[in-house]
């Protein structure tokens, strides 16, 4: 079962406003990866998702970005895209280097403060921090958030320090990163939410390793956490629609989403890999009660690092291992969600006070 | 909660041969009505789905068409269009009504008969079972099997008479129509398989009915089935990969699917109605283990009629109905699913002879 070195090369940076309750996190991925994607929520923020798809000519990824700040967040991207390329990392061309970033982003601008959102600087920091954990990789991590654990285990992941952008509050396990702003259950009404965070598992099987990294700000609740054994409540009130929108102060409508990145050390093909963020919605769809809503921005990139090699496609193994891919890719997102309960921040939710009615 | 008529003027067929092991089930849905529709599995047999999609320019849905007989089983939807066609149903034309019908078949060839599958002749009598039933809403439905009963209670679907195709096998609960020969739990390996069957189940909430009608024949477990409560097998067993492929006359690659059909009364959209098909998939992720295979040919065609009247779409009360309607989807999707151990028959599965080997 020892799996040390199978994700060699794969390294996770974070970024943290423990006080603006935002963050981001970069998982730069090794040379020759390869990748694709999905979206299935209704209110995604996404960036080089298109350059994803199997019938894009572009084959290889670099890194992947989770953010907060919801759309703002995506700048972010810019950031690491400029750290890589310094470091020389990206698609070659006569002008020089294009890394190829994909970027999500979730909705955390009412808590904390909605004027601090991850921009160039601090993806820039938070990549840094990816790639000073890669090119040392028998270094000790420090200050590595407990909610890391799974990926540091047997080495699966090279965790960067947290490093800038911490203000004074302790880091909780869980609210790092990408994960810092994150809430879930929202569709009980924001004073029955609780905090969500960052995630992650691995599944190991087959010779192969599927480790799943998840930033939960769902508007759903998640298996095992919050109020999830509670009764559902009604989706549509008799009276109110508070939950959706029909107050933008209070509502949560648009403010959710939940970010994921498998990685994977088989060598798949786009195709394959789009299988397997495919699974990764199943495990959302296992985990979440309700999932993939329309005010979701639900999305997952899924990276193959090709350092394990399958089948050959005329090979009916090929099918099987595929199959059996895809099945981690479920497995690691749905056990991912389960720790959320174990590594979220606990007490109240600094919501930030809803703005003054317009004239008032 | 009373919501007799909700889904009036739905109706359901089917045509049974329960020794052969084979089968066809039709839906025709009331005039007026829409649909759209998802795959999600990698080994789909289907028919009308492009027209389903939010960017096709017709609206309408006559009936859909669920049946055996692999590919060879959308044969029947020309007997459902002749049949409609008579009975004045379709789009109309110059040259004379054409009705909308989505046809989606799963693979039984190998339990009972391989040679008989359902044709233009036995779509057509499930289509007049179906036509019948809901011309005389009032008769007392006939020989109706109990897996049915959910979609009778309340008078959510009238149901057809099973009517023709059977030979002298007594109609067993779950085996009717299109899921007369489904099996589940084949990624166990065929002596493992339970049997599967067609099952159903509704919900009512927030003045809505959402119906799910699943004809289940997976590659996987179903939940609370069979072997469903076992630990899982390795997908990639070290010495053999017989349930994928490896020996065409004994595995299972290829030779599942599960099949879903959602009705709802409420008047949406086609690009709604897919929303509600993306939830029958999350309940598929539900109630499966694992779900969505690559040997599955995983489809949800989900249809509205029209009868109740949703906010408008500047009302962000819309997003809330819509999210609701969803969320039946996947629970009445899961709810039917986990019906399959009451329903399906026991006793040993008919699996064929293997053909014998080329030359011999």
């Amino acid at each position: 079962m020892s799996t040390l070195g199978d994700l060699s090369g794969v390294a996770v940076g974070h970024w943290t406003d423990a006080e603006a309750r935002t963050g981001v996190t970069v998982v730069v991925l090794p040379e020759g990866s390869t990748a694709s994607a999905e979206v299935r929520g209704g209110a995604p923020a996404t960036r080089e998702f298109d350059v994803l798809a199997p019938s894009a000519t572009v084959t290889r990824l670099d890194a992947v970005v989770l953010s907060g700040g919801s759309a703002f967040g995506l700048a972010s991207v810019d950031g690491v895209m400029s750290t890589l390329a310094e470091a020389g990392r990206g698609f070659v061309t006569a002008g020089g280097v294009v890394p190829i970033v994909a970027g999500m982003s979730l909705f955390d601008l009412t808590v904390g403060s909605s004027q601090v959102r991850p921009g160039a600087a601090e993806g820039a920091a938070a990549a840094a921090a990816a790639l000073s954990a890669v090119s040392s990789p028998g270094a000790e991590p420090q200050a590595v958030p407990e909610s890391m654990a799974n990926a540091i285990e047997g080495g699966k992941h090279a965790v960067g320090q947290p490093a800038v952008g911490q203000r004074g509050v302790e880091l909780v396990f869980g609210a790092v990163g990408a994960g810092t702003g994150a809430t879930v259950s929202k569709w009980r009404g924001r004073d029955h939410a609780a905090a969500g965070g960052l995630v992650t598992a691995t599944v190991v099987e087959g010779g192969f390793s599927v480790s799943a990294l998840v930033a939960v700000n769902a508007f759903g609740d998640v298996v095992g956490h919050g109020p999830a054994g509670e009764p559902w409540p009604s989706l549509v009130p008799p009276d109110e629609v508070g939950a959706f929108g029909a107050d933008a102060a209070t509502s949560s409508a648009g403010t959710n989403t939940t970010l994921g990145v498998i990685v994977t050390d088989a060598d798949l093909t786009k195709t394959e890999c789009l299988l397997l963020a495919q699974g990764a919605h199943d495990g959302y769809a296992r985990a979440i009660t309700p999932p993939h809503c329309r005010v979701d921005g639900d999305a997952v990139v899924a990276a193959a690092t090709g350092a394990v090699p399958l089948a050959d496609p005329s090979d009916p193994r090929r099918v099987a291992e595929v199959e059996l891919l895809r099945w981690m890719a479920v497995r690691a997102t749905a056990d991912a969600l389960a720790t959320l309960a174990g590594v979220a921040p606990t007490g109240p939710i600094p919501w930030m006070t809803p703005p003054a009615e317009p004239g008032s």
